[in-house]
């Protein structure tokens, strides 16, 4: 199964204070490719129900229940955040099961927190 | 000038672990039209050079030799930032100048770190 890894290791980024300077429009292209697995109500709530099932992994067949939508449309809206690098996927038996890439995640949190924050000074 | 706020106050969540439950529809959709808004390379590179710019504001006047685009296209771009919550402007004289707002990009960021981080423990 291919897999669409960015061309920048936007999690390679992750202790760079992106909004310290301007983002090279490399950065910003791969940045806005994952800001947009995002900008999707469906896909936002899959991710949260991913991260927060029981031991953290879900199936298709556990999400289906949650929304008023066909597995193949679910399956569809998280192929798109598993090409942005947002989450994996694993199959085991008949089913595919998906967890959260912290990195990825956290990478994007760093894009957005390092304005937001002073400097951090470690002691 | 209106400024279309947010239906569900995406600040007001900052601080609870929104990867460890499932996200609402309101929810979801009030922080999926937030990502949108980041999920453009241009406005990504608008927000990072407002953000990194001498004292942490800009006008339209400081931002277009960074790009090969007219300035009404750039104020197009800081206009829905704006309407996402993620930046304000304030007019002095001729210019607006733009800056982000921290509490609703640390928001977004907790969204991305709460499933990231393990469950902080205050001693």
């Amino acid at each position: 199964m291919s897999k669409q890894r960015p061309a920048v290791d936007v999690e390679a980024l992750c202790c760079s204070p992106l909004m310290r300077r301007p983002l090279s429009a490399d950065e910003s292209t791969e940045l806005a490719r994952m800001f947009k697995a995002l900008a999707d109500p469906v896909r936002l709530r899959l991710l949260s129900l991913v991260a927060s099932h029981a031991g953290g992994e879900a199936c298709v067949c556990d999400l289906t229940g949650a929304f008023d939508l066909t597995g193949p449309t679910i399956s569809h809206h998280l192929k798109v955040l598993r090409e942005a690098g947002l989450i994996d996927g694993e199959r085991r038996g008949t089913w595919i099961y998906y967890r959260v890439r912290p990195a990825a995640l956290g990478a994007l949190a760093t894009v957005l927190t390092a304005s937001a924050l002073p400097e951090r000074v470690d002691t």
